[in-house]
């Protein structure tokens, strides 16, 4: 593994699946390939579960952390090639990338999707510039368009808690009041797609995300039938791709409550928090016994410590 | 120790003192009870002493530490239950106190008063739901109502610094521009109470604290008359309990000078900082070679360093 | 050395680049130096460099960090004696001060020139309180005057680069929108003229540095002619030290471009960072094979590893 931003960047998904597990039962034995290797964490947007779970994954591998909130703490970034940099930022990411790169071994950074311009956001001029130009591996820690790490924690929970050998999974669309990246719901898609399970995504019309994701996916209109025998619900809103940004406001219907939980296997509920409770899903849902998002949060830590391994394992 | 929001959690209080004392002695005879363990400190409000006084504790016990600014780095956190989370909050207590659990072996977190609804800062929503959520034990960094940590460094200073058995501490507001909790107040008034000394509170008409944690103390409107023979004057002030949050601006004469410590027996200064100089107390006093305030931050260390031991000894 | 704010600080600077050079080449050979130790990095302006950089050093010794942004975190700090506080402030620079020092073993500090009033800048007033007022060795971060570590990272670059033994160093005032202060220049010119090279300063006029720091130099305001056959070109924007904080907006063509670089004798470029992208230097000076900005940003680690070297040692 040389950088970790896509599931194309993994060479064998059931090996890392099987070396996150084994990380999970003792996540202190690997202390040694840490040692002396700094991780960089960079932050453009918030973030609770990434920022702790990551640090905490660094440090049951013995590196150090050194967090930078790249809003507040440092300089404007530029990212435009040749501008004339008299305007509001400070120092182009060509600068940064490197400079950064020459005080640790591996940098990981969240950028956000703007919401305004959509060719932008898909190129992931951000992410991709930092590659570029960084020297050392990146890690992504939720970008324009994906969240492997949160997809690398999904994937580990479905695992440990699927019952039988062919599953069903159900990726819904679900509503809330803002407008949010489509990042979640692309990697989960393109990261179950990878494993031998029934995989339908359901969502409004006009919210279909980008085939480039879902080619291998059953979409439906229709929550109600995509929910029916489902093992696994994995809900998230995302605005719409087509109509870019925009909220789907007359879909409040698609909640997940109890009663449509019903029309499941005894499925399990799962979300990659934060969650708006009673938007997204009822409070009996979220605190249900069926309710993964607690762990799916808990294997964040196992999720980035394997990847951190990978990464560290490739320089000795 | 299960956690330590207040002295109710201590069971017993000599037995801590000595402890933080002989911890102030050898800070780094610990190191082993903090291997692998990380502390999570969660700052809802500004903070300069319990941030920097509770790394540096965890770090003399070997424990790594994560800080999260949670006013700015994070979510916009939800506290009712039941709420249709439609609005500026992202993320429900429930779900970051039991996320954040599974990222470290104990939260520290920071929680100031709104000041503007006594019963609900009474209730201490933020703390207590905090703690009802978390599967770790919590540590109070200040909450509404009480400031633990510092009542705990103060006593540590007390018994260092008294020259005698029989001490007198009085305990006298103090003027202030902005309407400050009575949590620092309150804790010491309750920690006080414990210690076989005369204890007598001065505080003007109408900024009597809550009789819940004064109970067993004198409280009289005559400053000077608290002050005759003291050994220490703890001044701190407090906004109005009973008329809740007012300022008392017909009180700047209670400000502490060199001439009404000359009332008292000798007696040292002290106050929790930051301290307003010029309207808190004067130059002269907080300069003095009485003033104990830089010893009491001190002390911050040592306390926090002992209540960490306490929750560490248990796991073991 | 006692403390490092400015060159005036060390006893001498040939052994101090050579040891940043031996450690460079083994940084993790020192780690017993650091053990159960401290350093506090306070932070009232942004920061990338030196925020990773000194973090980094500090670790490469074994010290723990505790990183306080003083402009967000904390409260808002008072510098004037004998002011009565009834205002914004919050905590004064007596008690910060003393109080940071109780939890750490050095403290660095960054605090840039407020660009209004030139004496009470050039009095470092929060610098010197600082260090009046601290009971542990002060590191200046960039303070309004003076970037030693900046500059110690520069002389060690130089060193590393020249190839021959008497060099021509050429300091060019460069281009900029924002009102800059001159430390990074103030500081690179006292450096320098410690070394046996031929040092020119080249500046528009209005914009000569204070005599006190750039006596050794030799001052011209022909660009051109300091350029001829010089092997190192510093450049680096500072507002007026004469008409103080005037931007010199009449001076763009003091921009470094590919054609002006012809006149030297195939200099080196340097820049502080971050540097304002075709203001200060055209995309192909920059990012040229003679460009050392990367490499002056990679040596920031082992200049602050150094000068935390000799502090260290010190306590022994």
């Amino acid at each position: 593994m040389k950088q970790f931003t896509s599931i194309d960047d993994i060479d064998n998904l059931t090996e890392l699946l099987k070396l996150a597990a084994k990380i999970k039962q003792n996540p202190y034995n690997y202390k040694y390939l840490g040692k002396d290797k700094i991780l960089c964490l960079l932050f453009f947007n918030p973030s609770l579960r990434t920022r702790l779970s990551t640090q905490k994954a660094a440090l049951n591998l013995g590196m150090n952390t050194l967090v930078l909130n790249l809003n507040n703490e440092s300089w404007a970034i530029e990212i435009e090639n040749g501008s004339i940099m008299n305007k509001g930022t400070q120092e182009h990411i060509k600068e940064a990338a490197r400079v950064i790169s020459s005080y640790c071994d591996v940098i990981g950074i969240r950028t956000f999707a703007g919401m305004t311009n959509k060719i932008e956001d898909y190129q992931e001029l951000i992410l991709n510039k930092f590659i570029s130009y960084a020297t050392v591996p990146i890690i992504s820690l939720e970008s324009a368009t994906l969240h492997p790490l949160q997809s690398l924690a999904d994937l580990m929970t479905i695992e440990e808690q699927k019952k039988k050998s062919k599953i069903k999974v159900v990726l819904t669309w679900v509503p809330h009041s803002q407008s949010l990246p489509q990042a979640v719901a692309n990697s989960f898609a393109e990261w179950v797609s990878k494993l031998d399970v029934e995989f339908v995504i359901a969502n409004p019309p006009g919210f279909n995300l980008s085939k480039k994701y879902t080619k291998n996916a059953l979409v439906t209109h229709n929550q109600n039938e995509a929910l029916k025998e489902a093992d696994f619900v994995y809900s998230k809103n995302w605005s719409s791709y087509e109509n870019y940004g925009e909220i789907g406001n007359d879909f409040n219907n698609w909640m997940i409550t109890k009663e449509k939980l019903k029309l499941t296997a005894n499925a399990k509920f799962m979300h990659c928090l934060p969650i708006r409770r009673n938007v997204v899903a009822s409070d009996t849902v979220i605190d249900s016994k069926d309710s993964l998002v607690i762990e799916q949060a808990n294997n964040r830590t196992f999720a980035a410590q394997s990847v951190l391994f990978k990464l560290l394992q490739n320089e000795k």
